[in-house]
C-alpha cells in the first residue's frame, strides 16, 4: 500500500487536464429522465443516492475510478478496519466502524479483543437503559427518571443531539419515546442554568461526557450540575453517570452511579455510535433502537468495502466531492435535508468534515499544495429556500448542494390544501429545487434579474422515512465519506491539532501569567 | 448621486493593484496593545467594534475612505432613510430604519405619513400585548394566554426566532418573560405536529405572519393549527392574529382575532422590527422591551450616518468586509457568537447577508462581473472551538470571521472551577482564539502538524451583556453593513428574485401538469 499526496498521482494530471481543456457539462441537455434512472447507487437502510445533477460525465467518472484505485480507497479501509496504525504522528488505531459490527479478523490491543470490550460495553450500558426503564435504577430520593441531560462538547455532543432531535419525533410517534432528553455543551454559565431551570431535577439522570476527563467546559458544567443537586438536596452519586476512557480521572470513580468506557481509538466526531452516542440514546428511546441504528451503520460500513465507486455511494460521494473541491475549485458545500427532525444534522456533519479534513498537511507532517476538506453548512428546508437560497441560485459563486429527503414524514399528521399535504408539497420543492439549480432559466430582454444561470449541481440522498436504521446508514455515509477523501488527500482525518492552540492560549489567560497573553486578553476586553 | 458598478469606479483599480503590488499584513509584527487601542470604533448599545485583527493598514484604510466617498454610500443610505426609489425593476422604497425612528422628512405614500403607519401600529400590538398580560383578552375558553407560537417563514420566522431566543433568559432572569414563545415554520408536516404537541392549546395565541397573504408554507401550518383547534372545541377566531399587509387576504379579516400591518417596504429579511417581529415579542416580553429593543436598532441607525468610515462601525464592517472579498478573494464570512443566546443569530444573519447581496446582476439588471455577497455561516463559541474551527485554523482556505462577546452572562448563575467562573473562561476563550487565528504558531522540526499559519483575520463586536438595546443596535449593524456593500457592488440588495424560479417548478409539480415538470417530480423520487 502507497501513500501519496494527491497531487503526485497519475490521474491528478489528467482530471486537471480535463477540466481545463474546455470541459463543460451542459445540465439543460444532459439532465433528463433516463439519466436520473442511470445515475444512482443504493445505500444502507433503503436509501439511495442520486447523482444525476451532479457534474459528471462518463469522462469524468472513468477518472474517477482511476483515483479510487491509484490511491488504493478499499485497501486504505480495510488497513483501518483491521486496526493498522494508519497515521504517523500518533499511533493511534480508529475503530469506530468496529463498534457497530466486525469487519474484519479480531482487532487486538494489550492482549484485548476490542470488538468484544465495544460489544461488553454496549451490552452493559443498554442493560443499564433497561434498568432505568424497568424503574430498578431510581434517582437519589426513589423518584423514576423522566429526563436524560447530556454534558458534553464537540463530538460529545453535536452527533449525539443531531441524533435524539432525529428520532424525537419518530419515537413519539411510535410512542416509544422513553425519557426526554436535553444537552448542556457550551461554558457561557447561561447554558446549563437555562436547561437547569427547565427541567425536574429531581427525576434527571445525567449523562457526563469526556475521554479525556479533563474537558474544561464539561468539568464546569458538571460542577454547575453537581452543585444544582446538592442544593436541591440530591446525592450527585445517583444521578450522573460518566462516559469516557478507562485511564481518565472520571473512570472507575465512586463519584458516579456507573461508568460506560470508550478508548483512544474513538475519535470524538465519530464517537456517536459508542456509549458517547449509546447511553443517551438507549435511555432516551431504549437499547433496542440504538442497536436498530448501529445496524442500519454496519450495513453502510459493509457497502463501503465495495471497490467499484458506482456500487459504493460514500466513495463516489467522496470522489464527486473532491472534483467538485480541486478541480472544479468549489470552496464550500451546503447539506439541505427537507426534514425538519434533521435541523441540527448539518452542524454535526460540519463538524465532521471540516475537523477531520480542514488541514494543510499530509499525513507526514509536509504541508501540502492543493485544497483539502471545504467549508460545510446548511440548513433544513423548505426553510432555507426562503433564506440564503437566494445566494446560491443567483450569486457570483457556485456552492454545490446535497439534498436529503423521505417519502414520509415521522408523525403520520398532516392537513391537506390547495389539494395537497404538507409532505407532498415538501417533496414537490425539493424535486422543484434540484431543476431549478441545474437547469435555471434564460429570460428575454435585457433586464437579467430573473435569469437563474442554473449550472449549480447537487446530489440527493432519499428514503422511505428517517428511522432509527436508514439514520445510522445516513450518519456512517458521511463518515465513510470523509475518510475516503481523507484517503484520497493523503491527509490524516483523525486528529485535530488545530484545536490546540486555543486552548493553550486560554489556558495563560485564565492562568494570569505575566506578559501579553493572548495579548493581555485582547487589550482587557476594549475596557469594557 | 450616481450609480456606477463598483469595477468603473476609480478606487476598484487602485485596491487591486494594492492587492496585486506585493501588499501584505504581517499580523504578527502589527497585532499589538497599541493597535488594539486603535483600531475600535463605537457603536450603538454601549457595544463596540474592534478590528485590530483585520488585514487592513493605512493604505487599505485610506483607499476604503475614497471608495465611501466615490460610492456616495451616505447619499444613498440618506435617500433611502426619505423614501427614495432606488431600485430600478421595482418601484419599491426601503424603509424598515422608519420603524425604529424618523431619520428623515415625513415619507408620504398614497397621501399617507409611513413614519406615523408605523408608529400607529406599535402602539397597536403595544396596547394588544398589554391587553394580553393584563388578561382583558384571554383564550377561546376564558382561559389566560400563557403561549404564543408564531407561525411564518423565512423573514418571518429567523429574525424573530433568533431575537426570542437572545432574549429568553436575559427576561427570564429579570422576571419579565410574560409568554413562552415557540415557532412553526416548515412545511414538514412535523415541525407543527411536534410544536402543537408540546404547548397548552387553549392558553396559547398564534400570530400568523405573511406579508402577501399567500405563502403556502405559512397557509399550510395555519391550516394545520385551526384543525388542532376546532378538534379540541376551540374557536380558531379567539386564538388567531395575523401580521400582514393591508391588501392580502388576511388583512380586515374576521377569521382572525386582531391584525397588525406593515406594507410593501419592510423586506421579509428586514421585518424583525416591524410588527412580524413586534408582535411576538412584545408578546412574550412585553411591549416596553420591544420598544428598547428599536431603541438601540434607532440609535445605530443614526450612527450609520457618519461619512468618516473610522466612526461608522456599521461602514466600516462593510467596507472591510469588500476588501476581504474582492481583493483578498475570500469567499465566506464567519459569524462567531460567544453567548448561547445568539445560538440561532448567525442563521438569521445567512439570511439576510446571502439573500440581500446574494446577486449576480447590478441595479439595472446587468451582469456584473465581480464577487458579490459571501456564504455566512456560524455557531456559537465555545462549541465551535471543538467543531469545525479545525478548519478555521489549518485548513487550505482563509475564513474571516467576526466575533461577537459579552462581559456578563444574561442569567448570571455561575460556577468557579480552577480559579475562575465560567464567564471569565468564555471571554478566555475568545480573546485566545482571535490572537490564535492572527498569530498562529510555528514548530521546529519537520513535522508540521503542529504549525498554524496565523493571518485569519478577525473583528469583534463587545458590550457589557446581550440586553434589548444591545440587541436592536447589533441587529441594525448588520442590516446597514449588508445595505453598504450593496451600495458598493451596485446591486439592489432589497429584492429576492432568486426564489421564485423553485416556487414557479413547485406549483407546476403540484398541479400535476403534463410533461417533464420538474423532470416529473425527479423522476418520482427514484422510485421509492
Amino acid at each position: 500500500m502507497q501513500y501519496t499526496d494527491f497531487d503526485k498521482t497519475l490521474v491528478y494530471g489528467k482530471l486537471g487536464a480535463l477540466a481545463r481543456g474546455g470541459w463543460d457539462f451542459a445540465f439543460t441537455r444532459e439532465l433528463d429522465a433516463g439519466r436520473v434512472t442511470r445515475c444512482q447507487t443504493p445505500m444502507a437502510g433503503g436509501l439511495r443516492y442520486s447523482w444525476a445533477a451532479k457534474a459528471v460525465d462518463d469522462r469524468v467518472l472513468a477518472l474517477l475510478n482511476e483515483l479510487a484505485d491509484e490511491q488504493e480507497l478499499i485497501a486504505k479501509y480495510r488497513a483501518l478496519l483491521d486496526g493498522e496504525i494508519l497515521n504517523t504522528g500518533e499511533s493511534r488505531k480508529v475503530l469506530h466502524h468496529l463498534l457497530r459490527g466486525q469487519l474484519s479478523k479480531a482487532v487486538m490491543h494489550g492482549g484485548r479483543d476490542l470488538g468484544a470490550f465495544y460489544r461488553a460495553e454496549l451490552d452493559r450500558f443498554g442493560a443499564f437503559a433497561d434498568a432505568v426503564h424497568g424503574g430498578a435504577i431510581k434517582g437519589a430520593t426513589g423518584r423514576a427518571f423522566s429526563t436524560v441531560v447530556q454534558i458534553g462538547i464537540g463530538g460529545s455532543d453535536l452527533g449525539p443531539r443531531a441524533l435524539y432531535l432525529a428520532l424525537e419525533n419518530w419515537a413519539l410517534a411510535q410512542g416509544t419515546r422513553k425519557m426526554r432528553a436535553a444537552f448542556i455543551s457550551n461554558v457561557d454559565p447561561d447554558d446549563a442554568s437555562a436547561v437547569l431551570a427547565g427541567i425536574p431535577l429531581e427525576e434527571t439522570l445525567f449523562v457526563l461526557v469526556s475521554k479525556s476527563g479533563t474537558t474544561q467546559e464539561t468539568l464546569a458544567n458538571e460542577l454547575f450540575v453537581r452543585a444544582k443537586l446538592k442544593a436541591a438536596g440530591l446525592d450527585p452519586r445517583k444521578q450522573l453517570v460518566a462516559v469516557t476512557s478507562e485511564t481518565s480521572p472520571l473512570a472507575h470513580n465512586p463519584g458516579y452511579l456507573d461508568s460506560f468506557y470508550i478508548d483512544d481509538f474513538i475519535g470524538g466526531r465519530y464517537s456517536a455510535s459508542s456509549a458517547v452516542g449509546g447511553v443517551v440514546l438507549s435511555l432516551a428511546f431504549g437499547a433496542g433502537v440504538f442497536r436498530d441504528f448501529l445496524a442500519g451503520a454496519h450495513e453502510a460500513d459493509t457497502l463501503a468495502l465495495n471497490p467499484k465507486p458506482g456500487e459504493n455511494a460514500a466513495m463516489l460521494d467522496a470522489l464527486i466531492g473532491v472534483w467538485e473541491r480541486n478541480f472544479l475549485k468549489y470552496p464550500a458545500t451546503a447539506i439541505l435535508p427537507y426534514s425538519q427532525a434533521l435541523c441540527r444534522f448539518p452542524a454535526h456533519l460540519q463538524q465532521l468534515d471540516m475537523e477531520s479534513n480542514g488541514k494543510r498537511v499530509n499525513r507526514e507532517g509536509t504541508p501540502v499544495s492543493y485544497a483539502t476538506g471545504p467549508l460545510v453548512f446548511g440548513e433544513p428546508g423548505t426553510n432555507g429556500q426562503h433564506s440564503f437560497y437566494q445566494m446560491l441560485h443567483q450569486g457570483a459563486d457556485i456552492i454545490p448542494l446535497q439534498f436529503v429527503g423521505f417519502l414520509e414524514s415521522q408523525r403520520a399528521e398532516d392537513v391537506e390544501l390547495d389539494g395537497s399535504v404538507s409532505q407532498t408539497k415538501l417533496r414537490a420543492n425539493l424535486a422543484a429545487q434540484i431543476v431549478a439549480f441545474a437547469k435555471g432559466q434564460t429570460v428575454a430582454g435585457a433586464n437579467r434579474n430573473k435569469e437563474f444561470p442554473g449550472g449549480r449541481p447537487s446530489s440527493l440522498i432519499y428514503g422511505r422515512q428517517l428511522s432509527p436504521a436508514s439514520l445510522g446508514a445516513l450518519l456512517a455515509h458521511y463518515e465513510n465519506k470523509v475518510m475516503f477523501q481523507g484517503f484520497v488527500w493523503n491527509i490524516n482525518s483523525f486528529d485535530q491539532e488545530g484545536v490546540q492552540l486555543g486552548k493553550v492560549l486560554t489556558k495563560k489567560v485564565l492562568s494570569k501569567a505575566t506578559g501579553d497573553d493572548a495579548l493581555d486578553a485582547y487589550s482587557g476586553m476594549l475596557g469594557i
